[in-house]
């Protein structure tokens, strides 16, 4: 069933509970041969999900430190699964009471379906299981050819929306702003906004906007491993996800069809090729720039328990590179499969 | 890779192209003697699918006829692999052009990918390959409890939105109208709308929403294979999906968490259940009802091929029985996994 | 769970049961552009399988003509799930009794486990379930480089053992003997003590022994697909095969290491090759010939049934097609896997 | 593809190279609420498979202590992943050269396959990779119901074979000998001949047999999952094993069928079970016992490298827990599975 495991041809298994020993990923199907670097490749990501980064984020501190223990040797991948684990250090389970059902988490749910759960801090339902999917995603980069990025940005928290982001974007720029919103002035009202929802021990959504550029024509299956379908799985399997869009959905819902295609039909060179397909076509990519909007409700925990625990206000920022890891996990499972059909 | 395989214990693999001999899905993973009919159970949904059905829908007149070829014996399943094909009777090949890319459409992608393509209508990329799906579909509400129910309707049909949904509705509450609109008012008006579009050869996009009632607690699993993500999958592997949401997403992604979140925490018989869930938590089920939008774009043709040609101005409608089908499968999966953690 | 498919990458999944509408295979992750012809490339192994061939197999007569439903289109494969079925027309059901299992064969099993069964001519559970394994076979054929050869022949049934088998060896050769056992002396003593069974209503098993030549070094994969479990895997689900062996497993189990081991340790060009691996090292072809032996038990039919039913008294000679259908389908899997790799 | 997962519903997914920092073991699907106790069902099973533990077994010493990292809290298991590691701490990487292929070994094979590669101890192909299904099975034997027993045994080492084992037996009954064979007198023999092995840098195959007892009737799938391609699977992914057979494999082929098949037809309480099915037929279990004999290659270290080195000169002893893992982790595969079928 492998309901752990995510991917078909690259797959990333992830394991570990909160307050467990370790949380933990095991990459397969990396092929053998690519340079694999911890500090260089690995870390910096992991830093960049990493809690207690900023005043807007928790107060839990992790040092995230990884550690592989298999699949690499001498710097270069053996081809054999990489495990890659980071010990926990700063649980603090006793802030939990294992006859307590927080409100809008998976306690209750967990109970409902396993009979047994480890009630600190979530155990397995908890956000920290992203960091094994941070570990998966910075791997799959490294299969991902030079010239595709992958580069999210918060597009929107709360009722805060930046309508202005620059066309050319890195993770650099992005980084440069702790609601990870690259667009100055909208920037600095979520920060104002997050610091009062601390405060108040209220707690906010938004949209995280990913851009994939540079990706070839031809990548996705067309029936049930399209590439939007794909993407949708990836981003929906991450916690307070609660849609996904390929572009603005809901503006697509809207919009008269002669308005919304205009592509050229025929046999040139760009013929068949729609602009308003933001870049994937019959599941298949068509060259151009891939963007997906990814929704977010507000995080779970409100009123005097946020006030007191150590919670993100809004777990947008940091899920930047935790959306991005799915998508590169994605992408890298789609051009390992490009390789079947020559 | 499994590309045209969905499912994890019950297995629908579709095959066929639009204007080949055949479209066929073979379920797997049914149990045995489950009582099947194919006049009763199969052909029925097929008939909702089906091309012709109103004015608003395309003139391709398909009886989309279904036999059983395996996996029934003596009117119940054996617990082998049930393989049903319907004949493709209607096809006009000669209307598709193989130097002819359209717009909007997969032809360029699927050459680009493959290399070598069946350019006629479509084919495997083609709507009618959700034939195949509405078969898995029906087959999977057979292992459905009773007390289940599964109905999408359309809440919008380009600018038109249904406000005023009744809080019990049936599939023949549904298919009462021809575009499955059970707002009467706002159904009158995308007909209308529909009609225009296919004299003007314009399309439109809409929104399907999709209730899921009579649910247990604990359905789903907590990382890859959540409820919430195993839909969005299910979802936007459907052609003309761009996006998913459990609930109003945009709506969620606004919200301020402490009017969102107004669940009771503790240890009394609803703690931990949230209403803002959309019967949903850490994705899994929590009992209540589950609510999805499915956001589609216009229809991809458009302008004088739209005029002439048999297509329809707007596949929402049509779309329901689909949606259902692909939301019947991923539950009766789910409730299979159940079956596994006792 | 996809307990009727076979295969990782090149997948074969299969249906049908004997008394059925039909038998039929889908094969998917077949790369597109792959020329296929019915007639040239499929239809040929059918006819080495079918029932009725000589006088020492079953005179149930089947003409097994396939047809393909999907997947194929202006004589070249499409990258799409290749659907192939085949009517089933000459079953005589009233041979077989609701209320009556027969020794030796799944008939009891079958309803311990799924209640309900299919009692005509064993269902699902029939030797004419290898029909759609022959046709997956025989595609995965076509995706095989010229230069490999996979034949398989009878080495021994009952206690006559073909000890002089040549070293060049074509399936012409081997099927120019209605045993199948290219020794025509031995030959001639296997068809005599067949046709001895059949009129005593006796039954015989025996050892297929397959050889595959041309492979490159470095195909199959270290720990859970390795070749040669893979391969063991792919035998043993062949309905009377109850035993596989790597070249000659009860010798190799009996032998002292200093002679069986004589490989070239050090770093020359054949430095590390085993002449005694058979072929496989550490799971891992090593660019000799690969041997392999499958040992069937005597068909279950024996006695008065025996006599007056439709049975071969021995399944082997009719079996080799069969085993080679499972080696192709193995292999081609592998090919497709080696490009993941590069 | 999941080269390193072993499983349909329990998997289990291994990592880890022999001089690398651990090797461990993923279990996942495994159910919720089992007791677990790392000292009483995990380390027992790891220490009979570890290296040193007699006279006739290689030098490494490895503590072999299991450390859990996840899937486990307050004694229970928790529905979610499972992971263990084993450090390995006494590599002697040194003895090991990188440009030097052993015969017989994978060296000169991963070379060609991967191109890059850990030449310490095998790595990855290392005999050590069977650490890790030892974990794995541990933990399926705790999902198997308390009547079924899984019991493996030294059959044949070399030319030295047991012939009169006793019905009863049990895995104390087996340890009781170095050479893990149940026959005192074969035993003292097989002692004798691999000390002697060892000063002469010779080495053995042999037989291990393995039977499973209590087992229920209707476990396993009739077609590509059968009970007894499963089995094979399994233990033909075993390093040194060629060969698998339910029961003694050449003597079914050598048979008379009416001598070998002496079970009852007809409708009464055992009619249609088959003693000669070894207890499996069509691929579902009958209820009987199970027998398989597994066939191992003799060690592929000969010669002054097995003087010098640290080798055993004969595996199957310790061999003898990893085939009993093998067969556990299938066993509880099929019983998760026939929860589906009810």
């Amino acid at each position: 069933m492998n309901a752990n495991t995510f991917g078909r041809l690259l797959t990333l298994t992830t394991f570990g509970e909160s307050h467990g020993p370790a949380m933990g990923a095991v990459i397969d199907g990396f092929p053998a041969g690519i340079s694999v670097d911890l500090d260089r490749d690995i870390q910096p990501h992991l830093n960049r999900r990493r809690p207690g980064q900023s005043k807007i984020t928790t107060s839990r501190s992790e040092a995230d430190k990884a550690e592989i223990l298999s699949g690499v040797f001498d710097g270069k991948s053996l081809g054999s699964p990489i495990c890659v684990v980071v010990r926990n250090t700063n649980a603090r389970s006793k802030d939990y009471d294992p006859n307590y059902y927080r409100a809008g988490h998976a306690d209750r749910v967990w109970e409902e379906k396993f009979g047994h759960r480890d009630y600190r801090g979530g155990g397995r339902a908890s956000g920290r299981e992203t960091v094994s999917r941070v570990i998966g995603g910075s791997f799959a980069r490294l299969l991902l050819p030079e010239e595709v990025s992958v580069v999210g940005f918060t597009r929107q928290i709360g009722t805060n929306i930046a309508e202005d982001i620059p066309e050319a974007l890195s993770i650099d720029d992005v980084d440069a702003h702790a609601s990870r919103c690259p667009d100055p002035e909208v920037a600095a009202r979520i920060t104002e906004d997050l610091e009062t929802c601390k405060e108040e021990g209220d707690s906010r959504g938004g949209i995280i906007e990913i851009r994939i550029d540079g990706l070839p024509a031809g990548l996705g299956d067309p029936v049930f491993w399209k590439m939007k379908n794909s993407m949708a799985d990836a981003f929906m399997s991450v916690g307070a996800v609660v849609g996904v869009g390929l572009g603005d959905a809901p503006a697509a819902a809207r919009a008269a069809g002669q308005q919304f295609h205009t592509g050229i039909a025929g046999s040139g060179p760009d013929a068949g090729i729609s602009p308003a397909a933001n870049g994937i076509q019959g599941g298949i990519s068509n060259g151009e720039r891939i963007v997906f909007r990814v929704y977010f409700k507000p995080a779970s925990t409100v009123g005097s328990m946020a006030k007191k625990g150590r919670h993100d206000p809004c777990i947008v920022p940091r899920a930047v590179p935790v959306i991005e890891a799915m998508a590169a996990l994605t992408l890298a499972d789609h051009f390992l499969a490009r390789r079947l059909n020559v």
